[in-house]
């Protein structure tokens, strides 16, 4: 039998937390590489993390905790990334060490600012991984709801099927539900726009719109991602799936949603900046109106996609979001 | 030209009574049968409705109340009943004027509990009425937030695409947009369909379940509905139009909806009498239950409906919906 393989989680956050704590139902040791020294050393004393999912008691036995993302790197076969995309550049920085034969995981919610790359398409030209061993994690799943160990559904996607399994089997347990599939760039894709969505449901929220105009707005969303996906990579998917709708539907109706609380001070009448400051978390929503906007531009045959084009109209062309949704509500239906 | 159309609605519930008001933006006058003698007198004396929507001011010059529903059968050529389904059949019973030359539109959000026929359907074979003046008006659309004015997006559905759009352009306003289609049996099914997905989903957060699981049974929800109307009626329709998603997340999702208030109930552990007892209002989905089962039952070759299933076991077999809930969650994905 072969020996088997060794996991590690890239980050701190809360989604990190809850994927650490998944794993955790299955595995003796999980590697756990994190930037703070304070998270760290709060790890070892109390049991669980400062910031993120504070109520999560780990096992100390279980986890191998670093500051050095490299230890980390060369310890795991599967390196499971939930950083931040606008933080995921200047910590890959610090990789020295060869993952050409690692199983990559994107846990990553965004697309990379810097290059416009997916995370796997990244790590496949920057650090020559083969596509058949990159992975992609997607919900529907707040990681809130993981630390309450609330029924929660995942996606696991990898072109190779048998790592795609092997992955959602060390991931499910009682409280969390697996299945695969193969659409790895549309999930991606998927995972990233769904926020920009739960923005444009915050504005309209803030703005004063009802639930009756939020649910045209979702089933216009869901639309729009379809249009958005298929420029990129076509093939046959069902976007009613969990992985993409229900993503959509979490992220956009939940309350633990930051991307619909940032869009909501937006529609409320917050800058940008003064929304930021007043979030202690990132809205990855932000950063992928941008990315998403660009990868737009560069299509010489266009989707329309006009919630994303009023997102980014309000967040990165200071247009006033009252009258960017009056001429939105015309384009839906 | 031609000499306008006259209207009239058919009912005096909170549907009934927005869409009364959606017209009163457009029309001279619009004929308004409902079965209270009080309810009527009390809108002749206060200008509004005293048990929905009470906040809507009515100026009486415009409209043309009575209790005798032949006069107003009479009156009108266009007739919209806006009559709970379980009601319609008593109702209609008094009609004894000839109709065969009106056109009917359905407000109806259900099958006739009687016959299992679409609202249309039993006008068509009861009334002699042709499939080309039969139309379906569709949200998604709160009446609570007609009332309060807030931008709500209708599909008016017919055959008769022109017909479609002169009963589409009557109900337009600044706060009203619409849009036109011609699957009106599918329209119709769906408008049924999200009542049933709208009870699971409040057992499903009586019964505890989060948000991560809400999102899930949604987006199993769309691909159920998709499935059992393709079996009624196979056609081209993007089952994502506001019509069918858009009613049925807002629907599952809202604070108004009563189909969700009763699921919850359930959930919470009411039997179904109490929690009928407990609400002031019907619960479509109850019926839409007991129809969509029916319907199911006739399939020679049936469509997978794990959720319309569980919420028939719970409603109308008594089964425990904590365990029929845990068997449910086996076979979402």
């Amino acid at each position: 039998m072969d020996k088997p393989l060794k996991y590690a989680v890239f980050g701190a956050g809360s989604w990190a937390t809850a994927i650490v704590k998944m794993l955790c139902e299955n595995l003796d040791e999980i590697g756990w590489y994190m930037r703070s020294v304070y998270t760290k050393e709060h790890l070892l004393r109390e049991q669980h993390n400062p910031n993120y999912l504070s109520s999560v008691e780990f096992h100390l036995e279980q986890l191998k905790l670093s500051n050095d993302i490299n230890e980390i790197a060369t310890y795991a076969d599967v390196l499971i990334f939930a950083i931040p995309s606008a933080f995921m550049h200047s910590e890959l920085e610090k990789l020295t060490v060869d993952i050409s034969n690692k199983i990559i995981v994107s846990a990553v919610k965004g697309i990379m600012p810097e290059t416009g790359l997916l995370v796997g398409e990244h790590f496949h030209e920057a650090y020559n991984i083969p596509f058949d061993n990159i992975a992609v994690i997607a919900g529907p799943c707040h990681a809130e709801e993981v630390a309450l160990e609330r029924l929660s559904y995942l996606t696991i996607s990898c072109s190779d099927q048998d790592k795609a399994k092997q992955i959602a089997k060390n991931l499910s347990s009682d409280y969390i539900k697996t299945k695969i599939s193969d659409d790895i760039i549309g999930i991606e894709y998927a995972v990233m726009l769904k926020n920009i969505y739960a923005i444009a449901a915050g504005i309209a929220h803030g703005l004063g719109y009802g639930d009756n105009f939020q649910s045209v707005l979702m089933s216009n969303s869901i639309r729009e991602m379809k249009r958005f996906i298929k420029k990129r990579h076509k093939m046959k998917r069902n976007i009613n799936n969990s992985a993409y709708l229900g993503d959509l539907l979490v992220t956009g109706y939940s309350v633990f949603s930051r991307n619909r609380m940032f869009g909501n001070m937006i529609g409320k009448g917050y800058t940008v900046k003064s929304a930021q400051m007043e979030m202690s978390m990132v809205a990855e929503g932000y950063y992928a109106t941008k990315s998403a906007h660009l990868l737009h531009e560069k299509n010489a045959k266009k989707a329309q996609i006009p919630i994303i084009n009023a997102v980014y109209e309000i967040l990165y062309e200071n247009k006033d979001p009252k009258k960017v949704f009056k001429k939105l509500t015309e384009k839906l239906d």
